[in-house]
């Protein structure tokens, strides 16, 4: 399996965060066709204490052909203007391949 | 679930990396008591290219409790000492809670 991964840093306001990625960009990005599983993290801390990080999004494909093709959908391009639109200062995106020892 | 997170940025060697994560650092974190699940993945990219991270490792545990106490094992310690050796200058670590909407 293929994922898509989307890591927020903290927002200036949690709760407003929190409204618009449940609320609003969630169910807009859970559309995209070929999407098997979407899970979310939020992130409580860190060994050391406190993390600069808040939210860890991991999104599921079979693989790297079936992410492609789902990028170029209409239902992905809305996923990413509205990320853009509330988080681009906040997200960083990787792909990524899961490992089998 | 919760899980602890490990980022790693991109290494100068990632043929050496590798052998030391996958050879020696893998086994010795997955003796860690109360570890659930682990799972490993390669960055291999992001949308717009090229990434600045390397590999992303999630450990998962119970509950918080259960983290907490596997924290405190003779294993744990051995994980922690021989990631700081190996990639204490590429590693972020964040513990998550997954979010059930």
């Amino acid at each position: 399996m293929v994922k898509l991964i989307a890591l927020y840093k903290q927002p200036e306001d949690q709760q407003k965060f929190d409204g618009h990625y449940f609320g609003t960009h969630a169910p807009i990005t859970e559309k995209i066709p070929g999407l098997k599983k979407m899970e979310v993290t939020k992130i409580i801390g860190s060994p050391m204490g406190e993390s600069e990080y808040y939210l860890l999004c991991e999104m599921y494909y079979e693989d790297k052909d079936a992410l492609n093709t789902a990028m170029k959908t209409d239902e992905a391009k809305a996923s990413g203007k509205d990320l853009m639109k509330f988080a681009g200062n906040l997200v960083t995106l990787m792909i990524g391949e899961e490992v089998n020892e």
